[in-house]
């Protein structure tokens, strides 16, 4: 039986939405979104999108108007009474009321801002000016809508049978990943593909893949929409746009040194347990422990989103053991372009002397290589990072100087303040 | 939007029928049907299952109940009234009214014959016994049956991840071969995967598959079914059951070594171009030719079915040759355990020689070798012959004596008869 109202309503669609809820982002957006309304709801940032991958010529690409229609949609976009409601009863991290009503009612009443469009040499500018608390929530739907539009171009000319062989290989390929990681009795491994997926459609496909195939040892996934959805944990604590605001807010070099504590000061006050997540790769992770507090030496773990992760997490190790934690104690999450080999290879040597845990991204949600003849559907390097706050740059300097980015002279400054040397490139897959 | 009555309908199933229509059949089942209810209508026949996979105890696998079930359902089914307007309408190999408006009446009225069942060693003796022209079209219908009930018991425990990753993983295992064949310019293919196949969606899916990657030089598909609800080709001529009953018929050795001869004669009055088929190894390919009537070298071609197919085409050949025949005009159609490689290799060695063709069976709709961790879903070699026809046994000799049957006494009347000496074993996957 053919269900011809469907078939009647799927047809009367002028578009076919990429981003249809405000909760399709990571959960840790939310998380720095309440942060930030709490303590700096003033502030105002301009976000950018930088594509890392240059060779890819995404606005040759992709239709400006098709992509104005999908950034439009989701500024109609406001979250549902259901969506609320999971908000504000879920339990995250083991809390009840993660979200203090203030904040809700604010986030009940958000619609996202206006954007600016412009085309240049192949690539989009697109960019988000406003308060910081509505502004950085452009981030994940700005990528997302980025990846699936420039998938769809690709898929657009393929025939009906080889589209179905294109996700039959991809489940293979993503299966094969799944099987290679049954053998490993005590992993931890989360969904942080959000951004970069190939589709939404795709990233829930792989979610529940890996929940089949891992059983409790998938632990859950960044998307708060997916976690709602398939009864998962939200997973995720806070990110750089946190100290790369708060320093360039910063009036002098001692505020500067001050601001990547100052931060994490903050949601020190907001969060315990799982949640106090160092990310201390900022302004480089070795100087950033060196100078550390020692109430820092006290939170749950670390996360490795730069550089080569077995000198991260060694010097996390090292770190911990010189302020006389144990170490074996701590939580280790590599969330930096992982793929399965890295997984294997990080688990087997930290396994035992950290708890480490793994937050795969662009690799699990679009491992799309060498599935078409030109490759036209391999992920490729795309950011949107705030750029500005109340007018003065940002600047970010990472453990991997291809992550860096700021204007010459401020990273400069911030080398000097923050004491970084030389530092070892690492190429940037995805 | 959920369609509540499908689902509600779907629920009430009792079963899920795996044969739907009598026309879910072989094509030249039909064509030999028609035959066989003109010229030997009385002929009593027994049809019987045989299991050339011993190893596969396929009576401990299927549930005899489920068994029962399907073969019961099997005899309730009546040509519908499209499918008679399609017979009665449709242009096969060039030609219309194929079917004759007796034949089709007979056809209209036709309720398969009633099964004999009983389970010995952890097979199914599974027998069909009647007149011929009822009892003839159980034989497809009941390997098809057997076949899918199988791999049901095998996929009856696989979770829905697991599931799907399964036929992901054998679409991209069908399309990978589809890609070895498009290079292939001149290639004449043609699903022949009825009987064996892994279930008739899959069939049915795999039919669509090699339709869009590789256009017109897939020429077609056995299966009448699919041939009509997809708009192809139904493709057939004959098979070793005339022969075999024609020459279990036989009052004496002399008639017995006509028989086979017999058969391609009266085929001779009712069909004409590529109808005009040979299949010449139901008592050895060789003694076959030298003894033929010059009739049959006028004959459009030859179907090699058993033994190596290279020397088969390399007999028919030189036969056509020694006739005065030029073989670049003949067909060769290749239907013996065919997988790409060897379509490619006999396609590379016999291209320009003859005009190819083949008859891509088990290993096109029912592949699932390596696909499951105990290859619970590989192909086996199971058949359906006629083993009596009015009291006398049947023989057959094939060019392979791993493919023989028949009560020992009789095959060595048979080898003498028709003069087949010293034979190569070949190997029997499927």
């Amino acid at each position: 039986m053919v269900d011809i109202a469907t078939r009647v309503y799927n047809h009367r669609w002028k578009m076919d939405p990429i981003v249809r809820s405000l909760i399709d982002t990571d959960f840790y957006k939310l998380l720095m979104c309440q942060s930030v309304f709490r303590k700096r709801p003033d502030t105002t940032v301009t976000f950018s999108l930088i594509n890392r991958s240059r060779s890819i010529r995404i606005a040759d690409l992709i239709d400006e108007g098709e992509l104005r229609e999908q950034l439009d949609h989701i500024r109609t976009l406001s979250l549902s009474r259901g969506e609320s409601t999971w908000l504000r009863g879920n339990m995250f991290y083991g809390k009840r009321q993660m979200f203090t009503p203030e904040f809700m009612e604010w986030f009940e009443a958000l619609r996202l801002p206006p954007y600016h469009l412009e085309t240049r040499d192949g690539q989009y500018e697109l960019t988000f000016e406003g308060k910081w608390p509505e502004v950085m929530m452009w981030e994940i739907p700005a990528l997302a809508v980025l990846m699936e539009l420039r998938a769809r171009a690709a898929l657009g000319s393929m025939k009906k049978f080889e589209l179905q062989v294109l996700y039959a290989r991809a489940m293979t390929k993503l299966w094969e990943k799944v099987e290679r990681l049954r053998p490993i009795g005590a992993l931890r491994i989360a969904d942080f593909g959000t951004r970069r997926r190939h589709s939404f459609l795709w990233q829930d496909w792989c979610v529940q893949a890996m929940r089949e195939g891992l059983g409790d040892r998938f632990v859950g996934t960044s998307n708060c929409l997916i976690a709602k959805n398939r009864d998962l944990e939200a997973i995720g604590t806070n990110a750089h746009e946190l100290p790369m605001v708060y320093a360039a807010l910063a009036e002098n070099d001692e505020a500067l040194a001050r601001a990547p504590y100052d931060v994490l000061s903050d949601w020190h006050e907001e969060h315990d347990g799982n949640l106090r997540i160092i990310l201390p790769d900022t302004y480089g992770t070795k100087g950033f422990l060196e100078n550390a507090p020692d109430w820092l030496a006290g939170w749950t773990g670390i996360r490795i989103d730069s550089g080569l992760p077995e000198e991260g997490a060694e010097i996390a190790i090292d770190w911990w053991t010189s302020r006389g934690e144990d170490p074996r104690q701590k939580m280790v999450i590599f969330s930096d372009g992982l793929d399965v080999d890295r997984i294997v290879s990080l688990h087997k040597r930290f396994s035992g002397r950290v708890r480490t845990s793994f937050g795969w991204g662009t690799l699990l949600t679009n491992d799309f290589r060498g599935l078409t003849p030109d490759d036209a559907l391999a992920p490729f390097s795309l950011v949107c990072k705030a750029v500005a706050a109340n007018g003065r740059p940002t600047v970010k300097l990472s453990d991997n100087p291809r992550k860096a980015m700021g204007p010459r002279d401020e990273i400069a400054r911030y080398k000097r303040v923050f004491g970084v040397g030389e530092q070892e490139e690492v190429e940037v897959v995805v």
